[in-house]
């Protein structure tokens, strides 16, 4: 096992990570910018180096001085988080050229699964359903067009390089297609750099399924299940749920065994997670995340499985605790993005936490790196806590829910906190009945009804 | 179900029992003292009730007004939680006589077991080890001397009425016989009011261990194990833990169906604890406690159950979710009561908290009443919360309270997280090797050694 890890993150998955590492008895090196000089993955690491000014760039994407920052304090390993680095292939060589153990897949892993084409290839190869589309990028519109006829409409224009909407353009009818490229084309150059972009068959009213897989050195490869991140705002995941309330035990099964041989076809090695769309039973491949995903707990809460223990101890070498027919799928669990926020207008709200108190009890796990009087760099991604909670099936959780809600205090700064509490008392988010584009289209009945 | 609760209680119970009424969707009633205005219970209540100045005696034990409270807000059950009224038989049947459910067992059984020789009669007629001992009290030194004579010395003189080391006495030879009983009588009379002592043999290094034990009106009677408590301060308990790291899985099966066919027989409604010492692999009853106890979380932890969910539930006429077959015990867990006391000197340390954080991630619960800037009053018990730590095994169990020991924070005050950082680093307390009289010494051994 590693003597020492150095955690190249900041905020609640810093946290995240220095407790599996001490549960381990590994010792931990915090990184920080000169923002996060009172952050507290700082304060409770056994070591820290400060490796830049606020900016990302300079501090938690600068490779040479995480690196550097590795080698004077003697770690073994370089865990990444999720975000910054995490998914950085150069990162993950150069790391190893440093004879340091980057926690995580192989650089070519990282590099095939950040490009969307690549990607699909390899996994489509492998057996994982994908959406009907293009065969790679567009050369010209009457190529887009072709491709458009075969697929059907509505259709969906995609960046090649990108992520997270951008370059994403929805074409309803053949007489909308050369503008929508076009206008996808400028935004993915904008945005990525690089203008490719592809075509596919537009899912309505899709869910997010995706589905956990670990795999070791030795040869074992196991998916944990499913989760249920269909509640999204401008496809930012905004609560996320284990078990889906629509899978059945079989569908769980076959899509979590598909997914599991392709992974195992691929001779990946760490955690990742492949993601789907849902629509009438059928799933459709959406890209592969090559690194631990910020909605992991609820997989934990349903399983008894510590993710980020394994993802430590596989990337040391050892092999996976447990095999794949000693998952048990236990309860339900919810995770709700807890954002420094305003939550009618998303607008980030950085500044002092004047009052500050997590909930507790039976049945919550509050996964933050916020305390009383901190103050919230506005550098940074406003997530500021995880508030994860599970129980025996799902009207329960909703309840807990509700009442771990009420207990929280988080003052002096907006939050997202009253969403979850109006999101709560609707009776189709209760029922489990939405999908991806639902939480857009509530949010907006919200601001026309008031 | 019920549809509104009266919590007659205080601190993280009362917490507790608001969080089961919330799940299950029963409104709350909170009652305080002058003293307890501010409390988070109160302020998390749908209703609260002052029920008199700061001395228990005024208002948590006021039966006259919380039964007041409880007619006053309409409450169709009252919750004791432990300590105050909760083991009051007269209390029990003056709420029943005002057509309000009590929450816990019958009068007769509170009465049965509140008397310690009257308890050992009723269980040990059902099946249930007794310490050998003297058949009652004992009437003159020349019973006492006869009875010490069949069970052997070292024996332990103990009074008849009450509990907590008060009227308890070691005789080690036959020449310390009278003096010692004279002394236990006039200490049981000034404590209880009652001089009645009785004698048994004494064990010299047992382990407490407790059976958790459930039954609802439907003749269903189920048992969940038990809780190892033998680290003691005092006779008070300070650490518990589920499993005991002594017991096999074929002890804890006999001794739990030994305990369940006795409380079976008993007609026993609601959930109870039989509390045993073990040495040699021999259980003797302790004494049976007839409401929840601070140390239930353990048991939830290890067996999924959520006791006080169940408490409700069976007092309101319902079926147990669930039956014995169904039990499964499944990892370990370990709480530790934090009390706002001096770690060397167990002196209280009330006063106002000036920075509080609580531990969080994976595997840790915090029950606790207390928030940021809140005055412990000095009127009651110094328990402020209670860290419970969970994971697949002790080994880790141990690692991550070592973590979450590290999180917390609590200033202002004095508590006895220090002493657990302490234990921790303790050979035979990471082996499990201690018994009931074990921190006792090891605490003058700190004291010595430094």
């Amino acid at each position: 096992m590693f003597k020492k890890v150095l955690i190249a993150n900041r905020g609640e998955i810093a946290m995240r990570v220095h407790r599996a590492c001490r549960e381990l008895g590994i010792q931990t090196v915090a990184v920080h910018s000169t923002a996060d000089s009172k952050a507290m993955h700082v304060r409770l690491a056994d070591e820290s180096v400060c490796i830049g000014p606020p900016q990302a760039k300079d501090s938690y994407l600068n490779i040479a001085a995480i690196v550097s920052a590795a080698e004077i304090t003697g770690a073994d390993a370089i865990h990444p988080g999720y975000g910054f680095l995490s998914e950085n292939a150069r990162f993950a060589e150069i790391v190893k050229a440093h004879d340091i153990t980057f926690i995580g897949p192989s650089a070519d892993h990282i590099r095939t699964m950040g490009d969307k084409i690549a990607a699909k290839k390899a996994v489509g190869d492998l057996g994982i359903p994908l959406v009907p589309g293009s065969d790679g990028a567009l050369a010209n519109v009457d190529e887009a067009m072709e491709a458009a006829k075969a697929i059907g409409y509505p259709a969906l224009i995609k960046a090649a390089a990108g992520g997270g909407g951008r370059g994403m353009k929805l074409v309803e009818t053949e007489d909308q297609l050369e503008q929508q490229l076009q206008a996808a084309s400028q935004e993915a150059l904008a945005a990525f750099g690089d203008g490719s972009v592809y075509i596919e068959r537009y899912l309505k009213q899709p869910r997010h399924i995706e589905i956990q897989i670990a795999a070791d050195s030795h040869g074992n490869v196991v998916h944990l299940g499913e989760r249920d991140c269909s509640l999204q705002r401008r496809n930012q995941k905004v609560l996320e749920e284990a078990p889906s309330p629509v899978l059945s035990a079989e569908e769980r099964e076959k899509i979590g065994e598909t997914t599991r041989r392709a992974i195992e076809g691929l001779g990946y090695l760490g955690v990742g997670t492949v993601e789907y769309l849902y629509e009438n039973g059928e799933f459709f491949f959406i890209e592969m995340n090559t690194r631990l995903q910020v909605e992991h707990p609820v997989t934990e809460q349903i399983t008894g499985i510590d993710l980020v223990r394994e993802q430590i101890s596989i990337a040391a070498g050892n092999r996976l605790s447990f095999k794949q027919e000693d998952v048990r799928f236990q309860g339900h669990a919810i995770e709700c993005r807890i954002n420094a926020e305003d939550p009618r207008t998303f607008v980030p709200s950085p500044g002092r936490i004047k009052e500050f108190h997590a909930p507790g009890g039976l049945g919550v796990r509050f996964d933050s790196a916020v305390y009383d009087g901190y103050d919230i760099p506005p550098f940074y991604d406003s997530m500021i806590g995880k508030l994860i909670v599970f129980g025996d099936d799902r009207e329960l959780v909703l309840r807990r829910l509700g009442r771990a809600l009420d207990e929280t205090v988080l003052s002096g700064i907006k939050t997202t906190v009253p969403l979850f509490k109006d999101l709560l008392g609707d009776n189709e988010f209760q029922r489990g009945d939405y999908h991806i584009h639902w939480l857009g289209e509530w949010l907006e009945k919200q601001e026309g009804g008031e």
